[in-house]
């Protein structure tokens, strides 16, 4: 917890902070060791950064005196990242990953090799979604939530969704074997493409390529799904 | 487990392959659900990779015919990473990751902000390390094992190994707040240094400095350990 996440609720009328929910008590009190008279970064979901001033912390709350609210968050990657659906655990790492590296625009897709069971999840359920994404920005200093859509049929996806998800936006599918390696320091409006662990089925890749996506590779290593999207969000931007 | 990476043991006299362990005998019967009649990828640790047939697979063993050994295996990255040592669970997951995209040597390091607790950790096991690393093997389709150096002092590693592994390599030392952003697609012999989870102190960036190494930082962002190592080495080569 890099940054302290205000939500609306955390606010009171007259400008303070009061934070009453157990985890983050819990980490202030233990990870950060605080205490009154310190001054934290913390941040509006939604809006900015700045620092607050501890003036109490007991088990029931913290209670703080905002000192200044004018940093804007860091910039967002120009990207909308289509991932397959990973197992469930790989899927609440690589929230937490691509959230703190800067994606704000995220869709959950199913393809042939996606297990269809990973779709009864509880990981899938709105509030642990929500919950990776806040452990994401509170690590990486962020305020601004992404979004997440579940897609749950491939060809619903080409069909309603795909064309308009390229409108003003570069297409990349990532897959072994293609013809071209991954861009590098691109600053395009970018739509990637990352398939599951066994990778895209080749009428999935020509499929997308119709559409109007350019193939791209990360090399020769096969790589897990949560180190495969960092390294192409690392590389791409 | 994209490829079956074998051991001198598992090689029998007359060229076969014999396979004993429970790990690998599960994945190949649970995950993989092989069969007889399989044609498997299989790789030689530090030699070549190919094809095997599996001839036989019981709860006690597998039993392959090699039908080729003549790939080698992926190129490795010109990189020798100094990372300082990682909460346990962290290591374990940052020492796949790393083996996966191509690192041969990697130096665990202490410093100012590294918990002395860690180096007491179990993951730090000769067994336990080498276990990660034949992971990250698997996964990336690759047979040489990276070497694996711990250095349990900061003043020491700085005396003593730093000259030798800064002759030829470049230095690169990842610091938030430094003034050039990380380099992309060099080709150089490097050698990248990795604070611990709260950073190097300004000491220690200082001596790195007069040691001859660059500053360099990945943007506004804090990562954790495991997310930016994979975004550095991506960004790097």
């Amino acid at each position: 917890m890099n940054l302290i996440l205000l939500n609306p609720n955390d606010l009171t009328d007259d400008g303070h902070v009061c934070i009453t929910d157990p985890r983050r008590l819990t980490h202030l009190r233990d990870v950060h060791r605080s205490s009154p008279g310190d001054l934290l970064t913390v941040g509006v979901q939604g809006g900015n950064m700045g620092k607050a001033l501890l003036k109490e912390l007991t088990a029931e709350r913290a209670y703080f005196q905002v000192e200044s609210l004018n940093e804007p968050p860091p910039a967002p990657l120009p990207v909308h990242l289509v991932l397959a659906l990973p197992r469930p655990r790989m899927l609440a790492r690589t929230l937490e990953h691509v959230t703190a590296l800067g994606v704000k625009e995220i869709t959950l897709l199913h393809t042939k090799r996606v297990e269809k069971s990973y779709w009864q999840s509880p990981e899938l359920r709105p509030d642990k979604i929500y919950q990776h994404l806040i452990l994401g920005l509170e690590q990486a200093r962020d305020t601004q939530l992404p979004s997440v859509i579940l897609s749950k049929g491939f060809r619903p996806f080409l069909q309603q969704q795909l064309p308009a998800l390229l409108n003003q936006r570069r297409g990349l599918v990532a897959h072994p074997g293609m013809a071209n390696a991954c861009p590098r320091g691109i600053s395009d409006p970018t739509l990637l493409l990352v398939g599951p662990e066994g990778g895209f089925i080749a009428w999935e890749v020509e499929q997308l390529m119709l559409a109007g996506c350019e193939g791209m590779h990360l090399g020769p290593r096969i790589l897990r799904v949560e180190t495969a999207v960092t390294a192409l969000l690392s590389r791409l931007f």
